[in-house]
């Protein structure tokens, strides 16, 4: 409809009033505030391994850790969300270096986090007073506001993979730090305490409280492959899963984001699943393909990769693969705005991941 | 300690390479990802009633709905967010404005969404086929992925203020949108339908699965003053409240926001509390002055203003005031976060809201 | 298989061994302990109003209230279950009379209990110093622990129904009771306290915790009969329903028994349907029949029926009539081991409750 | 107050016309109904394990599988319980005994069970087709409804011990059982197939449903022993405990009833505590005493006995022991009824239990 010039000029001069006093019309938006289906700005990317150890190592040499704060930290940057050091909207995932005989020291955060052990043996994380052992595979817990500091008394480099809810927490503005006060370590209590005390279908009675929050700290690579293997030899498809839960609640062991392990088993590709909700793939063994949204990416031990929310997703072992995945999906649950669907036919790759924005 | 040449310029190398793969280094961060304590970015601001109105009726006139799209929506946007028509990092403030006898097309989304009633009689808003009718102080769900659409049947404007968790749903990534098929509007089952069978404690046994995420889709002014009535003639302090919350389930009558309404009696002055997660004040009725972080807001009927995370609000009713509130304090609990502490002492007034930014 | 004399000697020494032990053979015990299905003690039975008005009168007139300990209540004995004074295994189901300006004293116990009253004005019950007003229609709450008394200030005798889950608790050998102390009645805060905080969705916000174990502890006719009237012309078939519910958690108002409101129009009978757990009818209102495995029940106002767990039970008004109804299947529920089925065809009448035993 | 001899007279015609009508009065009723405090009919007791086996050995060559239906089961009877074969109210306890190549047919019921291996090896016990092998100390579930055999292929005599709730379920009326159709035993899909899937915090993730009611099924003595190894090392006092849970929820293991295993270390007696709800004791090994209300109990392995709902219980132990406890907690909680207290003050010991009434 042709719109006479006075009505026009009147428009005009309401969108200008209307910014001058903080206001917008909606009708003026395109569909990028509510499209049809998700658009994320998040990309599908990879960080490879020969790349991401390699500068840890230089890091490792030039930085010290108080010259580099608390942590010696190299965080990856997705390239659709502005320049900010996150992987994800919500999710911030990065390589972790602690050279031999070093300390992190210790402080909290609302931001929870876990770690995962890619490389090195010999080192701690002091949760709240339990030193928790660390060797490749594990998953360590240190939830939100629970003091936590790193000590490697091994002759070697440790490598881990952080991830956490920074992101998150960062947009809510809800974020509270703490250095530990006093002394820069907390005295330990004990060495896998939460280890001895929580797992199997049991937990201790006692006149404490129970923290039902993060009862158990750690999650053994040893218990994680057995219960993979079982899942294999039970008849799973190309692709085999476990989660890891709270298990005095059943819950996800961080509130803000899934932590689960697949092992893929050659000989065939998965069928692409679409999910709301940001994932990160940390490769932990084994080589392999995933299609993501028709974009290929052929990845290797220690590579990470991102499927961004709604993007179909396949993935095909070259040999047996074990990939460690966090994603925000407990979000989407909690609100109750989770969907995902199984598409029945492969999907058509259309460019293969080059590290450059294609 | 002094770095040499040679060193400083193998670091300046790292972080150039770091750049190229898409790392940043953490330690180079300032605190502004983890403040000691909550650092919105989020504005303290308000937006009058005088100012609000006029332009809503200038926009009645110019634009017709289907020029607008959907809507005749005004969306408030906080100066700290960087010009995205938000009014909170996680919610959605607007003005919505409908003229006598005009509707508003069918359609629904992920984001969830309240109506409360500002001005106007003889409106409906139609919700998955159930019409309910709309008067001032009336509290409308339409919750995530729930058709609705508006029809206005008097002679007269109608006004409400429209308050979404859209900005959250869109950090998510997780939108989905779906204009109502067919015709504009949605056949009619019945008005009220909900506030029939739900309410006082009771609900129907059936056949049919109930909807608990949303069963009561109706909050009258009515039972609210009813209830703030008797919650001052019992003793309450300067201020009493009542939460608006799923029958069924004693959550949030929206998973995302929580939905309040507070009665200020003149006489004294409340003490400052401060609240992780960010806060939309609505004037409904009456007058009075909030002090948010020192900045002092003097407010009448209306009126909408916003009060930070962590930041410091008192209030003082010149007359007796209702304000109803929305607040993203139900995510803080869903993840464990939230925090509210009640400081001592009032404060110090250090300047006023004047609209432009200090 | 033939058993030679001195097996069987030695058998029976066995027997007379395992007694003399305090043990029993799982092998000689009929199916009374696991029976293919539900195989009650409990009857279906009937008490007629005329009955139970006339001897509730002929007490109110011998029994004086510090004579019959502290209440006058008449209680109704299944005669399935052995002379205990308990109206199924689980409930306890009884006739409370109170004469004009009689009080009944203040005490709390561990079973919880409803009443729902059938004949006066002008008393009330207090519950924890909230002086609860009761008309005809109305459920009354007295929560397990719950402090309570009874005041009639009328002119005229005061009849409500009981239902207790006092035998469950009995069973459970769980029981405290405590006499109110210093004087006969609790002070009185108010009346109708929780009526004017909860209901229609909203809670109170404040600094004292909540009661979340039992907000609300009165559930008036009014709001029952408007619910049943949406439902009736909403298009439900010979019988709707209603039940009363926590209106913070969604759950039964008492925790260990239903409590519902059915409506039943004349014109057709019900299906039967069978469930888990025994049930116990009151007729609030009108007449009708209904059919307890066979045995035909001709009701009318005032009459208290008991349909035992797993029986096929069917309806039929002849005239609208509500029905007051509690049952155990929240245990069964919380148990995990709740069933239901509804029967293709209507049973045979194969008797008519005469009040003897059959 | 005397009353007269014609209102005695319409009195004692009320309580006759009382009777008839299937009415008992509440005044003439003594405090048993409702004591002050628990006063169980239930009977602190023990069975001597030396007893227990001898009997279940004369069975075990007197009495077969077919013969005794479809278990060789000596269930312990508690003395004030009236002859029901019931440990507690709501609790079963028995000793069930297996021949070297015997095999005890498949069936279900809705009762729960627990098997706590006492004597043996080479037995499995398939529940839904997942065949658990068993070995002493391990706690094996059947849960409700579960289809259960049992198969012993070693060439020696099995002993277990049986908890179920099937007293409870009894007193509901609640109950349905069927054979196993077909054959007796069940395929078998796997051998400890859910102790590969679950525990140690993870879950498979899949298509398939989980079982949330049960997902794991067995709970191994080798894990129990680091758990409370663990608890006295870290300090815990004369008592430890750990109770084993359903890991995807951490509720109890069985609804009904808790599942417990406390380590006694000798040195100090434990202070008096009473609980309500009836607990089952079973040594599963060491030696000790327990005093319950001022009775002294002297127990030995194997030894079974019974504490009644809010008795007093102190435990000491004469060389380190393990204690298998199951009791009705859970209903309690769950109902909102349960307390607990500690006594300031060691019990005088009136009386040692001798194996008859006292």
């Amino acid at each position: 409809m042709a719109v006479g010039a006075s009505v026009q000029h009147e428009i005009d001069q309401l969108y200008l009033d209307l910014e001058t006093s903080d206001l917008q019309p909606l009708w003026t938006q395109g569909p990028a505030l509510q499209p049809f289906q998700p658009a994320p700005r998040t990309k599908a990317w990879m960080w490879e391994w020969e790349t991401l150890v390699a500068l840890a190592q230089r890091a490792g040499k030039l930085i010290t850790i108080d010259r580099g704060g608390d942590r010696r930290v190299l965080s990856m940057v997705n390239p659709g969300l502005g320049g900010l050091p996150f992987i994800t909207p919500t999710l911030w995932g990065a390589i972790q270096y602690l050279n031999g005989h070093e300390q992190a020291p210790g402080h909290r955060h609302t931001a929870g986090a876990v770690r995962f052990v890619l490389q090195g043996e010999g080192t701690w994380t002091t949760v709240n007073g339990d030193a928790i052992d660390m060797s490749p595979g594990d998953l360590i817990l240190t939830p939100s506001w629970h003091w936590h500091d790193h000590t490697n008394e091994s002759d070697d480099a440790m490598v881990w993979f952080d991830g956490l809810d920074l992101p998150l927490v960062y947009m809510l503005e809800a974020g509270f730090f703490e250095p530990y006060p006093v002394e820069e370590l907390q005295p330990v209590r004990g060495h896998n305490l939460s280890e001895k005390l929580y797992g199997n279908g049991t937990a201790p009675i006692g006149p404490e409280e129970r923290d039902v929050t993060a009862p158990l700290l750690v999650y053994r690579y040893t218990h994680s492959d057995r219960r993979l293997s079982a899942l294999v030899e039970m008849g799973g498809g190309p692709l085999v899963g476990i989660e890891f839960l709270n298990p005095l609640t059943g819950s996800n062991a961080i509130p803000t984001f899934s932590n689960e392990m697949y092992r893929l088993v050659p000989g065939s590709r998965t069928m692409p699943v679409r999910k709301v909700g940001n994932s990160v793939f940390l490769v932990f063994k084994g080589s392999g393909t995933s299609i993501v949204d028709g974009k290929r990416f052929d990845w290797r031990q220690g590579d990470v990769f991102v499927a961004p929310s709604w993007a179909a997703v396949e993935h095909e072992a070259s040999e047996q693969a074990d990939l460690f995945v966090i994603s925000d999906r407990p979000i989407m649950q909690a609100l109750g705005i989770f969907r995902s669907e199984t598409l029945d036919d492969h999907q058509e790759e259309v460019s293969t991941f080059s590290g450059h924005d294609s």
